[in-house]
């Protein structure tokens, strides 16, 4: 613990700006929707969406995101100052910039006099004017203007008095926050304190760091640079970012809080960091690294028998800290039993209490192991894994009985191509809702610009006329993974489905060896638990209104 | 730099024995063996090459460790202090390691009091005398004896005098190195320094850092226990090892070399590192992490436009230092946030010169834009990028023509699916190698267990006997992405494949808004790269052979 024990921090997540620029990744909108909420449930101060200037699709973003106000989180657009030569409202980057209805802007500009010369071309005091005038001008239009001091510790150790005066003319003209950046990710924790340090020295504003993990030292300089005074913490999930990545939230918040004593989020959102590290990796549809600290699938794993031993007597023996505290959990690779309180606590979570019932818990988490060895993955995926405990438990209705599907493509040499699936199915007459044509066997095509499309269309045909509900029903993402890669297109494919019905949004999966096998059964999950979820709401209602009578 | 500038600092690699606890890695005998010699390559000092009293294939490396003595490094098994209460000679641990032929040892024993009572359920001065009575049997029999301190640095917050005991005891029966070990991984660099100090002060026998990475904080934390006074450095190739891994080798050793100014390895031998890192990724069967520093596929690969034509005019303006120093190169990728001069440098790469020609830049630039714009993506599908180049500068045969194909799936009620494709094209005359049916349409069918093996095995059917050199052609990876850009039914959906010829890997990219026809795109281009790739092979052969009759 240090003399500024319990300092709140303000936390500054990129994951959507920084973090878009790994290698392989590129987010939907939609994606990017799904994260920005979950951050801001997570309490972090600000969430930097994009840059606007760049791409349409943060434009896009960013616009949509005005339909989709965050709770709490400022929403941060990014961009760099001024072009060299040019009045800052002649200039597009920043037109776009002030479109977007953010209330709050990063402004990158620049440090380091090499950068000044040889990448600008311009001379030092121009650079100092695009960056003052630009601050200037965004301060009034802005509720939060941070500058970035890109390449600031690079700068600082080629000219020091140059880098303070970067930041003193970003401070001067109203910056509510300066960012030191370690642009190349070089610097060692020693440096960015002594920087750091003289920042606080030369300037009024609070200071933030933002740092690159090319010397994997991207958490430790970020903590160095919080030992030296620093009150706001840039970094991604999962550490995400450029070339090497950003300094990873996951392992930088746990080690604040839960080592050097500062706070970083409200009470009990860190545990929320082990899910929102694998939402993020399934939004880059990548496996999460399982090495990851803290949130990662074997941080607290236990491999080695003696190990094992000493942390059933004691889990201090062989862990930093506790997994819960970060929403992870403890596993023990020789032993079946580490995943029952898994499965306990996820039946919880749905409102089905087992804890009294270890043998139906057991049942399950056998089920959900053989599952898992053939390609199954319920994390991400909790609305199967809802169905699955459901049809363990024997609460889950029959809602209708596939006898068959059959699912074609066309492609002409034109480029033009189109899908047609027949689907036939039985539903049974106890569970027609709307007195149609019970117990009937449908049979039935439809079409479709893609053969999921196609599938979706003809099992819907099938079934809205029972279940009229299900036309609210919107698939909004697919995915698909093969899972062992060295079979090629001969191997095990697993598809998640997210939907939504304009309420609820839910994710399902399905795997098979066949594609549109595979795809079958996610699409099958995610029209299931919106009948099961309309089912349970009825019944929901049905007990208030007869509580209600008493 | 600091006041030990140029120290050299021992290394000890431990890749094959806490490397080898990594979760899902299991290295052969043949695996260790030749990573034991890259390693001794390297010039790292010690190798640690398992621990032989806990299992036969590492006793069986030992054993063929001894037909192949290493140049320089001290191969050296690890092992346990003797059991409690019993003699050294008494013990089989102790007598297996002795039996090995190695060099050098390293024992590990108790420095915190937690793990004595409750671990071990022994007495403070009984482990204490199992650490003396072990070191002071090897010493004799071994060149070189390593105490490896377990838990030495939460010992040392818990009982500092106890910490100190109990490597004291080991200095005092002769070690000739003490490890200061992290075994939890959640240590904070300050911690690590003052206990080393510390260390340093109790005992003569010098210190060596052995870090885990549970706080992501490995690197550093081996780096500040330099700073302190350590010099010998444990870690493994890639940061391998059990739960978040072992300090990273490829990363401490560069930054202590080129950043902090220790010497670490012989001149030169760091260039190694990038080969060393992809070796024994190979080993572990899985791809080298692309965002590993230094020696990553990506740790100097440049995305953004702006970011590319700074690192053109001076290439520190974006790189921590030069890529060559590591054995690493630069690359630059095309995407969504390319400018001209990723264009310029990809074509350079790909032995195309445009620099001389900006409008066939601007041209394909335009053109990767507006495929990126549909949903294209060619940051890491090179060999896409490499045939749109090649089209759009009119230097691509055409090896096929297609005239249409259809896929079709079938499901039944009981679980089981399969696939056919039918395809009917036509090869041209002018590009049969073979002598066969120039010209003619081909028409004919294949199945799959899923629709894009039954499209691939049909194509294949096709093309092999014109072109039998694609028998060679297997596809490695499949992935599919859906860009929910405007949300619905009419989604776009890009399908990524790589393949591998059994020299060369390469990843294609389709797009369509039918899952089969985006299939179907990836899957030719992999297979007209492949054609391509070879043609271009035995032009150069041709020419060469025609520049030697000269």
């Amino acid at each position: 613990m240090n003399s500024r024990a319990r300092e709140k921090l303000t936390i500054f997540d990129t994951t959507l700006r920084d973090g878009a620029q790994t290698m392989g990744v590129a987010f939907s909108v939609e994606d990017k929707i799904r994260i920005a909420r979950s951050l801001d449930d997570l309490g972090v101060e600000y969430i930097e969406g994009g840059w606007p200037g760049s791409n349409p699709k943060d434009i896009a973003f960013f616009k949509e995101m005005q339909r989709h106000p965050l709770a709490s989180a400022y929403l941060t657009a990014f961009s760099s100052t001024r072009m060299k030569n040019r009045a800052v409202d002649d200039d597009a980057n920043i037109r776009t910039l002030c479109e977007t209805g953010v209330p709050a802007v990063a402004i990158f500009g620049k440090s380091w006099d090499l950068h000044v010369r040889e990448a600008l071309e311009t001379t030092a005091e121009e650079n100092l004017a695009m960056i003052s005038t630009t601050i200037a001008y965004l301060r009034t239009r802005f509720e939060k203007v941070i500058f970035d001091a890109e390449h600031f510790f690079d700068g600082f150790k080629a000219d020091e008095a140059y880098a303070l005066e970067s930041i003193r003319a970003a401070a001067e003209a109203g910056a509510d926050w300066i960012a030191l950046c370690d642009t190349n990710g070089g610097a060692l924790p020693g440096d960015v304190a002594r920087a750091v340090e003289a920042a606080l020295s030369a300037v009024a504003v609070p200071i933030g760091i933002h740092a690159h993990n090319d010397g994997e030292l991207a958490v430790a300089n970020s903590m160095a640079a919080v030992e030296a005074g620093a009150t706001m913490v840039h970094g991604t999930i999962n550490g995400l970012g450029e070339r090497c990545g950003n300094a990873n939230l996951c392992s930088l918040l746990p080690n604040l809080e839960y080592k050097s004593g500062y706070r970083t989020l409200a009470d009990g959102k860190l545990k929320k960091l082990t899910y929102i590290s694998h939402l993020v990796s399934e939004a880059t549809n990548r496996s999460q690294p399982e090495w990851l600290p803290y949130v990662g699938r074997n941080a607290f794993a236990h491999k080695g028998g003696i190990h094992v031993s000493a942390v059933r007597k004691n889990s201090s023996c062989y862990e930093h800290i506790s997994p819960e505290l970060v929403g992870n959990s403890r596993t023990f690779t020789v032993s079946e039993l580490s995943g029952k309180s898994n499965v306990l606590e996820k039946a919880r979570e749905m409102g089905i209490d087992l804890s009294g019932d270890p043998g139906r818990a057991a049942g399950i988490l056998k089920e959900v192991k053989a599952m898992e060895a053939r390609g199954y993955h319920f994390e991400g995926a909790e609305a199967s894994f809802e169905l699955l405990s459901a049809r363990l438990l024997g609460t889950l209705k029959e809602y209708f009985t596939l006898h068959g599907f059959r699912v074609l493509t066309w492609a002409d040499g034109d480029g033009k191509s189109w899908s047609e699936a027949t689907i036939k199915a039985a539903v049974p007459e106890e569970v027609s809702i709307s007195g149609g044509h019970a117990d009937s066997v449908e049979h039935t095509s439809a079409d479709g610009s893609g053969p999921v499309e196609a599938l979706d269309r003809a099992l819907r045909k099938v079934l809205e006329k029972f279940y009229p509900n299900l036309s609210t029903v919107k698939l909004s993402d697919y995915k698909v993974r093969i899972l062992n890669e060295e079979a090629g297109t001969n191997a095990t494919t697993r598809v998640m489905i997210s939907s939504t019905d304009g309420k609820d949004h839910w994710t399902t999966v399905g795997v098979s060896d066949n594609i549109m096998d595979a795809s079958w059964h996610a699409l099958c999950d995610s029209l299931i638990y919106k009948m099961k979820k309309d089912d349970d709401a009825l019944i929901t209602k049905k007990e208030v209104a007869y509580a209600a009578q008493d």
